[in-house]
């Protein structure tokens, strides 16, 4: 756990913004569009299992509240989700990325807090859900006004959107964090991937290959393991070219988003330069915007209707 | 572990067949070419450890084993890699699949076995290569002799094998069976797979999709998880939809093997089944044989030379 505050008993926020996902719980002391103070853990929603909720947010937040004073606290991500504190359901595309009126109100955790979860967006056709992706959209348009085009939120699960005049119009979610996070430790591929590096010319190559002959993906990624045998092949080009063939592969799926189109890409700055980098590959200049910045932009919007 | 021979005292076999993979010790007492009992267990390279090898294999084997006369032990599989028993160096394509002359002869084990491991082999460009299955390519052609064809190996790595002449021309591998147990066991997919059941249909349907169109792969994996969520997807149908989307992929990226070749289909009865079954919807048909029966035949072929 981390508190960035340099004295608790000076926090009193308005409000408290809370981003709880699958892996980690990151909550920010607010003051109307002003973080004050930050706190995360490693409670994520698969941690805390059933009942565990309450308790492991009160421990990150507790230094913000006070007694006979109920906080507001805008949470979003999978604690919304079915594993998650309380389901809230899906709101259906094409619709605005959040809606203060479709909040979901959890009642009976601590008379310090009064929380509401943002529900998640759902596709009907092809199949497609998001939760908390949808409150980075809702940030990345308050950051960039008026911005038409696709918004890529690179992850374990990343979600490419299609938002026109403010609403989000289509999306599609590619597996790629969690594939390369699986072939990189768990598949036979990780015994030429451990170490650092990174070789940016084998992402190029790689990114390329994969983009002008999709239909060879399977054929490509053994090849890793046997030209380390063979020839041995450093890990950072090894863990470079499997991540620009699985991006590669995404941008392939992805092209009817992001052909032709404005695009920002909003994540976690190295993940989000690869991206960048792949794109720019293509011919396409996208706009960087770090993550964590677009969720809270995405949760203030949400707070502050209007802004 | 199992013994399948009766009484364990009457056993005497001439030599012994060893097949041993990275999950799974297989040993058959052979007489000529005829298997007079048959042992296994889960021993495989991955469990044993460093100096393990020996005491595994013998505590196998033992039963068949006789104080003062040394048995020859022939043993092909991941026991010869690079994490195995004893390095056996990689064979060069193209090349007969088996070579008498190429044995790795393993000395000072137990005064009782006379060990010799067959190497794998390898392809320089593209980079590839294989332990086990070139004796399973001896047994295909050893059961079906004369073939000029594809072999398909289907497995945790897949192999396609162009054979000509009785020799491997080339090879290439594919990791479907390992992508799909990390995926349907280890990804978010997993909440969707738990369960029994098999939807042929949906399989077929996976394969089509995945071969006409195999630049959006990227994009179909997690509306596994996503129609499940929304509109409730059987284990059986995800399953084999998941199945048919790695195994779609796979034949396109195999296509200049198997496109207007005689193809045989050697493995596991159950997935052998399944790309046959997806060749056959190329209109291609296949020959299938049992995945152990081409080992112990590969293994019959290189212990005796001109049968």
């Amino acid at each position: 756990m981390t508190d960035s505050s340099t004295g608790t008993d000076r926090i009193a926020p308005d409000w408290i913004a809370v981003d709880w996902g699958s892996s980690r719980l990151r909550a920010w002391a607010m003051r109307g569009a002003e973080a004050v103070a930050e706190a995360a853990s490693d409670a994520g929603i698969g941690s805390p299992g059933a009942g565990g909720f309450a308790p492991a947010l009160i421990a990150l937040i507790a230094p913000w509240l006070q007694a006979g004073r109920r906080i507001p606290v805008l949470a979003c991500g999978m604690v919304g989700s079915r594993e998650g504190w309380v389901e809230a359901p899906y709101r259906r595309v094409p619709c605005v990325p959040v809606d203060r009126g479709a909040l979901t109100f959890v009642s009976g955790t601590d008379a310090r807090i009064a929380l509401a979860i943002v529900p998640g967006l759902m596709q009907a056709s092809p199949p497609d859900v998001m939760r908390g992706e949808e409150v980075q959209v809702a940030g990345a348009l308050a950051l960039v006004p008026g911005f038409d085009g696709v918004i890529c939120l690179p992850g374990t699960h990343t979600k490419w959107v299609h938002v026109s005049a403010g609403e989000v119009v289509s999306f599609q979610t590619a597996m790629t964090g969690e594939l390369f996070a699986l072939l990189s430790r768990q598949s036979v591929l990780r015994h030429g991937m451990a170490g650092d590096g990174w070789d940016a010319a084998a992402f190029d190559a790689a990114v390329s290959e994969a983009m002008s002959r999709p239909e060879r993906l399977a054929a490509r990624l053994f090849a890793l393991r046997a030209e380390d045998l063979l020839a041995g092949l450093p890990a950072g080009s090894a863990r470079a070219r499997l991540s620009g063939l699985l991006i590669g592969a995404e941008l392939a799926a992805a092209r009817p988003y992001w052909l032709g189109q404005p695009v920002i890409v909003a994540g976690d700055a190295a993940l989000a330069g690869h991206y960048a980098r792949a794109l720019a590959a293509q011919g396409l200049r996208a706009r960087v915007l770090p993550g964590a910045g677009v969720t809270l932009a995405g949760l203030v919007a949400l707070r502050a209707p209007g802004d």
